[in-house]
């Protein structure tokens, strides 16, 4: 058994809130295993490491001794969208929601505890729901409070409509944990809303409410937006190792603390360490190194993890990449900008002809990658090392 | 069949608002009988006279050739108050509410032609909806719309709560006359808000929407307040016959004309000609004799009827009461007035005492009634004929 304090760090670690401390170090005390609840959409079962950070702290609870609950809401999924607006949002079938729940274990389990891990339906309960319940549930919370959460206050606020079964929402979201008994429910900064709701339903059906813990929205490779598959500033779960360790090597070291935060599963006390050698001078990259290595071992193997590691440093070998490049900024007025343009800009070609004959020659290298394409734009933000022949370097950001 | 003209002329006697009137010209052009749906309250099936005015409107329909659907609302009876706030609220069983729908068919039959009368009770397609059902009806409405109500604006500006299950019921309401394929639906006009839910529902539900017809609330015998069994001011339908025709006799000459054109059954021919012969001179008291045995005939029978008639005209005689008694206001300040004050300050004695004696002496009379209580208070706004000894007279009215 762990030390109650020293649980109680592993769980805050990387949280944003919990509510309420107090009774998540009673319900600690009890000794019993607790409920701990986290609901998942039912419609995207392709993973990033954005969505592994509640995975991570579920994890976290199992190691504890506690026991996970992942909830795939899927009665409104297959509600769809009741409104008819968005024919995109078709009602999922019954085959759709176990198809997706195949897809969803296949990648959960390679973070989570089978054992310990309930993989659940919200269905199960709210299906058999009459109409009459979900009156009785509608009546146990105000529209004044409901008004109160942030998207809603802004739509009603800026006349844009809200269907009124947008409010059962959260209502059900809340019923959940009522039908759950969840001791906990973790969700993102976003959830908190109707987290608390849930806190409210379990006190009116007579249960002791559930802690809420948020975790904090992961940030994408650009450090600045949330990760998130439609930015392209994300390393999805199924990446090929090589990918992933080129991605993760390519975040800035800010952000690399910031991800082993909430993606690393090596202790606080090891980070702690890390954190004082590189302030004592030790290269960062070799932080990085380990961490990659730690990801692509999760959801590949060790020998990919390795294989990967080898494979990079083949290329900055052959590549000769120094350690210590320039870091050169570039004004691009916000927009994307040609690399042929942010070669000049950089000062690796003399000019836009130079920098357009250099690509052609194939001697233009974009992140140890041969560039083949003049037509390339580098985003907003976005941060690249370019190689102009063997010895030319550039920390390219576009700013 | 009545001629078009004469039927929408029937139909908009008395009405308040007919929405939208050249659809239902369209619908009973069609010639089939149309589906005219009118809601009660399951839990207060004793009717008084302000009960019937829809009824009689459904009447009218019936005499139309049309089919009236008296529906009992015990869907959300059944389910009590939700919130669990209104403690006398109790939902009721399935048991009362087939004891409740007895009692409404003992009241309405006396009004409405069985034959072509549906009692219909909406449990009978809400007690078999899901919930999922109910979420896709929740999504026919915007939040912004149902805050428009007038009661739902007054209380969210006021910060009043109002518990979410409130916004559900409108569309309940609503759906009922999807159910129902009503063609028409009546109400109060404190209704017309969930009336016109009722109409954008069928059209989500591809049906064409109903007409909608709001029947004025109907004043109490003050002619100022509504008539409501709290405020004493009403005439229930099973009162005895002498009490009805005492009350009906009471009411003012302009509350009379409102009655007859709400709760009458005699033709608007008729009543236009009495309101030629009243304005030609003749005492408006024989009209309200003709009306008031009209009632008596409809909730007793005929003998009944001319038995009032005759007991109220023999008190008469036997009190000599005269045609032209004095009208008198008296000023009580907003409260009610003891008898005793109310003979002294219309002069029909010459102090409080000499009408405490007057009283003990038993000649003293209300309404042709012996007054035998001192302590006898008369209501603000009431209207009574107080009598002292064989000749004094006065219509009071306390202001």
């Amino acid at each position: 058994m762990v030390e109650a304090d020293e649980a109680l760090r592993v769980i805050k670690r990387g949280c944003d809130e919990l509510l309420i401390e107090q009774e998540l170090v009673e319900k600690l005390a009890s000794g019993r295993p607790l409920r701990v609840k986290a609901g998942f959409d039912p419609t995207a079962p392709d993973l990033h490491l954005g969505h592994t950070v509640l995975l991570n702290k579920l994890r976290q609870f199992q190691l504890l001794g506690h026991e996970a609950m992942f909830l795939i809401g899927d009665f409104t999924g297959m509600i769809g969208d009741p409104t008819g607006k968005n024919v995109t949002r078709k009602p999922l079938t019954r085959d759709q929601v176990i198809e997706n729940a195949r897809t969803y274990e296949q990648q959960i389990f390679k973070i989570l505890d089978p054992e310990k891990t309930l993989v659940m339906f919200n269905s199960s309960w709210m299906g058999e729901m009459s109409a009459a319940d979900l009156i009785g549930l509608a009546a146990k919370h105000t529209v004044a409070r409901m008004l109160e959460r942030d998207d809603f206050h802004k739509r009603y606020g800026s006349g844009q409509p809200i269907a009124i079964h947008e409010f059962l929402y959260p209502l059900i979201q809340g019923y959940d944990s009522v039908a759950m008994k969840a001791d906990v429910e973790l969700g993102g900064t976003d959830q908190k809303f109707n987290l608390l709701v849930g806190r409210e339903l379990q006190k009116h059906y007579g249960q002791a409410p559930q802690v809420v813990l948020t975790m904090p929205i992961l940030e994408g490779l650009d450090g600045v937006n949330k990760m998130s598959k439609s930015l392209g500033n994300y390393i999805g779960i199924h990446e090929p190792p090589n990918e992933m360790f080129g991605k993760l090597m390519s975040v800035s070291d800010d952000l690399m603390w910031r991800y082993i935060e909430l993606l690393s599963f090596e202790p606080l006390d090891s980070v702690a360490q890390w954190k004082r050698e590189v302030a004592a001078g030790r290269n960062p990259r070799d932080i990085k190194v380990m961490f990659a290595q730690e990801i692509i071992t999760r959801f590949h193997d060790k020998d990919a993890a390795v294989r990967a590691l080898a494979d990079f440093e083949a290329r900055f070998r052959e590549g000769a990449i120094p350690d210590n490049i320039p870091e050169i900024r570039i004004e691009a007025g916000g927009g994307p900008l040609s690399i042929v343009q942010a070669l000049k800009q950089a000062g690796l070609t003399a000019s836009t002809s130079e920098a357009m004959r250099m690509i052609e020659q194939g001697g233009v290298k974009i992140n140890g990658e041969k560039v083949g394409d003049k037509a390339l734009l580098l985003l907003k933000d976005e941060t690249v090392v370019l190689q102009v022949g063997k010895r030319k370097f550039g920390k390219i950001t576009v700013a």
